[in-house]
This record gives C-alpha cells, sequence and structure tokens, in this order.
C-alpha cells in the first residue's frame, strides 16, 4: 500500500508490506511455517512447542494446527487472557508457568522431555529467519527498484531475513532498521561491533523488547547497512499517521521504520523505500491516542 | 478484502470493498468526482459550490482542484477544525456561515449569486448518484456472482447508486440496505412507502443523520430489496470486529451493513455478500472502545 499524503511529507516515495493483514495478524506466521514445513517426519510425530506470550505463540499453533500436528505452548501464568485465547483459538495447548525467565525455560525443558516436541524458538533460529525472509522476496516481486529496504528490530528475527534475502536478490538495495530507543540493544550492538543485551527496556513498541540472538546478530553485522533508533514520542506521531492517512490498524512496533524515515527524512529524499509493517496486534483499548 | 474470522462467525462469505481506502477517504469521492467531469465548459469557468460540514466537503474541493477549477464551501462556523483544514489542503474555499440550515442555504444562495458557481449537492443528485454507483461496478467487474450487495443508507446516494447499477449489471444480486435506528428515516420511509424524514436523529454512525431526498427515496423504492437497522451497540461490536480482525480503520457509519448482516445472519447463511465499507475518517480520540 502507499499514500500520496505520506510520500508528500516523506519527501520520497513509499510502499508499505502491509504485514498487519498476515495471517496471525503478523510476520511471525511466516517463520513459523517455515520452522513446522522443516520438519521431518519423525518429528512432526511429537509435535512442536515454544515459550512466548507474543505473536509467535499464536503463528507456531496456528502452523501446527495447519499441518496437523500438534503444538505445546509455555506461557507465564500472568499472560493477557485475549493472548492466550488466541493460543487456544488457533489449536494450540498451553502449558503455564511462573512469570519468570527461569520458570519459563524449565517448563520448557519439561514439556521437550515429556513429548518429544522440537523446540520452534521465536527468532534465534535459521529455519524461522528463513520464513520471515519471504516477507521482503514477495517485495522485490513487485518489481520496483527499490533504493531501501526498512523493517523493525527486536529479536532480529525479521530484519536478519530481510537482509539475508535481500543481498541475494537486490544486492544494490540497502537495508535499514530502525529500534525503539527505550530497547536498542541491535542499535548499540551494531554501532559497537559486539552483542550488548538490552537491560530493563522500556518502549510502548512492546513487540520489540527482546534482544538480539547470536545467530541474528552475525546475520544482521554482515548484511544490514543501518541501524536507526526513535523515540516513543516518534513512534506514536508515525503510527497515528498510518491510522489517519492509510487507515490501517497497525500495532506501536510496526511504527517504528516510519517514524525513523521521518526523523532522518533529508537521508531518503528523492529514493524508493520499502517499509515492512510488522503486525496489527494492537489492544483497541490501550491505543496511544 | 475478506476475513476467514468474519466469514466464520457471518455464516456466509463477504467480501468488502474498502471506500476507506478511497479519496478522501470514503466513496464520497466518487459522485463529486463525476459531478465535476459532468460540468459543460461554461460551468467549470464558475466553479462549484456547496454546503456540507462532512466528507462530501472535502470530496468536492478535491475533485474540483483535480479538475482545475475553483470550489466555494459553505461550512458552519462549529464545523470542526479537522474538518476545515481537510477542505483547505484540497484547495477549497471555506465561506462560513451561522451553524443553521437557514445560514446555510442562504449562504450558499448567496454564494451561487455572486460567483455564477453550479452547486453540487451532496446526495439529492443524479450527477452523484451516478458517481456513488461505480464504486458498486467494481464490486460486480471482480466477477464473483454475489448474492446480495450491501451499503449503508443516510442520504441515499450511495444506496441508489448502488441499487441502479446492480439492477442494470446483476439483476439476479439483491440490494440490502442498513441504517442506525437512531436516525431511521429511510428504514420508515422504505417500508411505509412514503418520504418520512427522521427527527432529531441521535447515533454514533454521524455520517448517517441525513434523510433521504426526494430523488434518492423514488429510486430506493423501486431498486432496493430491503433495509434493515441496527442499535449504536450493535454498530460498535461491528466496528470493533472490523479493526480487530481485519485491521483496518473505518468510521461508525462504515460499520452499519457489517452490524445489520450479523444480527441477521441466518437471513445470509451460506450467501455470498459484498459489503461496502463507506468511509474511515474516524476522530481517533473519539473511538467507542
Amino acid at each position: 500500500m502507499s499514500s500520496e499524503a505520506i510520500n508528500r511529507i516523506a519527501g520520497c516515495e513509499v510502499q508499505f508490506k502491509c504485514e498487519n493483514f498476515q495471517k496471525v495478524g503478523a510476520f511471525k506466521a511466516r517463520g513459523a511455517a517455515n520452522a513446522v514445513a522443516k520438519l521431518t517426519a519423525e518429528q512432526r510425530q511429537n509435535g512442536v512447542a515454544t515459550h512466548s506470550s507474543g505473536n509467535h505463540a499464536a503463528a507456531l499453533a496456528r502452523a501446527a494446527t495447519v499441518a496437523g500436528i500438534r503444538s505445546c505452548i509455555v506461557m507465564p501464568s500472568n499472560a493477557p487472557a485475549v493472548k492466550k485465547k488466541a493460543v487456544e483459538g488457533y489449536g494450540g495447548e498451553i502449558i503455564e508457568c511462573e512469570p519468570n525467565l527461569r520458570a519459563r525455560e524449565t517448563t520448557l525443558q519439561e514439556v521437550l522431555a515429556k513429548t518429544g516436541a522440537t523446540f520452534i524458538p521465536p527468532y534465534d533460529f535459521m529455519d524461522v529467519v528463513e520464513g520471515q525472509a519471504t516477507c521482503a522476496l514477495e517485495i522485490f516481486e513487485e518489481c520496483i527498484p527499490f533504493d531501501v529496504v526498512m523493517a523493525p528490530v527486536g529479536g532480529g528475527g525479521l530484519l536478519a531475513g530481510t537482509a539475508l534475502l535481500t543481498n541475494y536478490v537486490a544486492p544494490s538495495t540497502k537495508v535499514i532498521a530502525a529500534e525503539p530507543a527505550g530497547a536498542d540493544d541491535a542499535y548499540r550492538s551494531f554501532h559497537a561491533g559486539k552483542l550488548i543485551p538490552v537491560e530493563n527496556p522500556n518502549t510502548i513498541a512492546d513487540g520489540l523488547l527482546t534482544s538480539l540472538g547470536t545467530i541474528t546478530f552475525a546475520v544482521i553485522m554482515k548484511y544490514v547497512d543501518d541501524i536507526l533508533s526513535v523515540s516513543d514520542d516518534e513512534i506514536v506521531a508515525a503510527m497515528r499517521m498510518i491510522y489517519e492517512r492509510m487507515k490501517i490498524v497497525v500495532e506501536p512496533s510496526c511504527a517504528v521504520p516510519l517514524a525513523a524515515l521521518l526523523k532522518h527524512r533529508e537521508g531518503f529524499s528523492g529514493q524508493k523505500v520499502a517499509i515492512i509493517l510488522s503486525g496489527g496486534n494492537v489492544d483497541l483499548e490501550k491505543l496511544p491516542f
């Protein structure tokens, strides 16, 4: 999708890839589907498992159900009811644990030992990265010679997939990521050249609280051109612009690349830019406007 | 657009025609563009005028500017700043008047006398009805054998255009309209067989407060199959479903046909239904959820 008004404001030509319209409302459907598709016949028998309270949980539950296999999702006991309902709605089995990282990992290990299921991590896993790469593949199938592709970065699965795909399919196109200042481990890691996990992240872009993994970091260091950082106020302004000008529903994380483009618009002047809108799973009662 | 989840809930196959993505954010762009396109060379010289505080004002201003002619829009002095800004942004000249119907009409007559402009009414005018009919034309160009086409009804321009077009292009398709119970003049007029204007309309669907005109009523009586009525609570529930399931921004008026379909779902069981989503110009700070 595109908006003449946003092009005028941004001073460049932006095409939006709308992953808010994707199954489960986010690009995560791609990585989960690819990981499930690559299971061996033997692995399929015991199903898949993960720990997640976000979009990956619903995505994996759906991918498993579509493939006719079992999925066990470890979720913290305080996860929002709407998230649990989504996982159940897609046919996933929820295993609750105490709301801390240690309990999550212990409970997941117990589930894996008991069921023999295959663990599908949310981002630091090449089958998932490959799946997320199909989003950029569809962008380049539009046959527009994009100067830049932009994606948000949290754990780095979408960004690593986008960067790898762009390197193979459109090597002259730059890949620029955007991250909230309140969870800027990728920004700092990229510019320092070493992995610096974030401590106590705090941003309205709640899909981007996680830190990079070792696999995604390595891919990003090699194939990403730049990572920009934006404030929560800039994210909310970009989010509002998307609602008002494009008439679509996006979650705060999804507005981060447009916020970065608008902040640094002189660097994109006159260019053709593809922006991945990562998802639209927002609590309508908590919109920041 | 369509949604598997909504199809499951509704028990039929719904395709949505998204006029919230239309220029100026509503189907009104069509009628105004057609009316301007049909001006004679002489009429073009003196431009166009109307009175409106809604989407027709912005639509006519835009259509005139695109055609390179002048537009004068009479707006009540208490019209929201955002509506005035939209008209100005599209290149319309605003003439303010006292916020009552008499002042609106008197001021319009003064403008017409002074400028020689052609009056383009918001709905009760065949050039406008013709323009709105292009929406249904595009629906039938999809080549899906729809059993039903649904549209909201306020002044009746969109509904009359939809009904006429459907009669000529797809005569076996039923045309069913939906109206808020708090402004149900079309519902009452249709079932009584005579024009009964609404008094003191009151509904969240603020784009549907107007009553039918004599032209639109005549077309609707002849070519519309049924008009259904829904409560504001049903409208808000349908609006929320569109935001959550389809991830798009719509105004309350826009959700009225889906609300009617869900209320009477047994009557649509298994059918192919096209719903016109009329517009997306909503004040994000006043969302009903």
